[in-house]
């Protein structure tokens, strides 16, 4: 019986120290993702490109809220990296405190909203860059990325650390699954 | 003692019946959002338009497949709506046995990933269906909906499933959330 009590204990300590570890890598993807956001949203916020040629009226240049699905991009980027900096203080008391449950589930429907809005970002501006990319026969939509070379490759690098930080939110939402289901 | 007892197991009683409750409102909201995605998949992939005239060499004809985010978007939905179908019957499990956890964790990194996919294909298609509607002076890109007007509704029309299935998705992952953490 005795026994038995004390592998009880050292079963929930083994579970505290899992849902302390769980709690920690969540802290370090969270972090990740921001710095993947940040700089996805800083590096698309900057893109412009002037050609070196001008004719009296009108000078040739491109930036980023030339398009408004740039423009959101942008926009979604900022949102979710300040939401990730907001979470952090969460993180970090689920690392204190690692039975809370309440504080958790709230994360989880956040997280999974900011998963959303991140993707709709992200998949938003890829369909634009494709497009400045190859163009379209069909609609007569020409490839932009003839002309503005540079800019064009600035956009589709930007595109890079959102996709990273999509990858990142999955995992933290699946490692908050799994601190749930553990008591 | 013995009424504590009683109480304790009128608790246990209520939280299992919360969570049959739980896992039935989950299989409800799968249900609704497969006919949402199917939905939109299918009304995408049907729409074409023929102009009513043409030249000795062309007819103006649009079909979804000419632009190839759109095609990407039927496939987003069609792979999406197929996955709903195939996770019904771990639902129904739930219901039966609603202490499962192993099950629900699965479930939870599938949909976050099916979450991800359908919002990708949704907005990608937003994105060119909104360049369809207002073009973008500064690119040269035209709108095209001045000579294809159904196909444009169409195409519009198809993303309000794709959109009521992400949120009933947000709307899952939080009931798997909800179900996980209480025992």
């Amino acid at each position: 019986m005795k026994a038995g009590a004390i592998e009880l204990g050292e079963a929930k300590a083994t579970k505290g120290g899992m849902k302390k570890g769980v709690s920690i890598l969540d802290f370090i993807l969270r972090l990740l993702a921001f710095f993947g956001t940040l700089g996805s949203a800083i590096s698309m916020g900057t893109t412009n490109e002037t050609l070196p040629f001008f004719t009296q009226f009108t000078r040739f240049r491109a930036e980023y809220n030339d398009l408004p699905t740039l423009t959101f991009f942008v926009v979604a980027n900022a949102i979710v990296s300040g939401y990730l900096i907001l979470s952090l203080p969460f993180s970090i008391f689920h690392i204190v405190r690692s039975s809370a449950q309440k504080t958790r589930l709230l994360l989880v429907l956040f997280d999974t909203a900011m998963l959303a809005l991140l993707t709709a970002g992200a998949s938003a501006a890829a369909a634009i860059v494709y497009l400045a990319h190859k163009g379209n026969a069909k609609t007569n939509w020409f490839a932009i990325c003839q002309q503005f070379n540079s800019f064009c490759e600035r956009i589709s690098g930007s595109l890079i650390g959102s996709f990273a930080g999509m990858a990142l939110f999955v995992l933290i939402i699946l490692l908050s699954g799994l601190a749930l289901s553990r008591r």
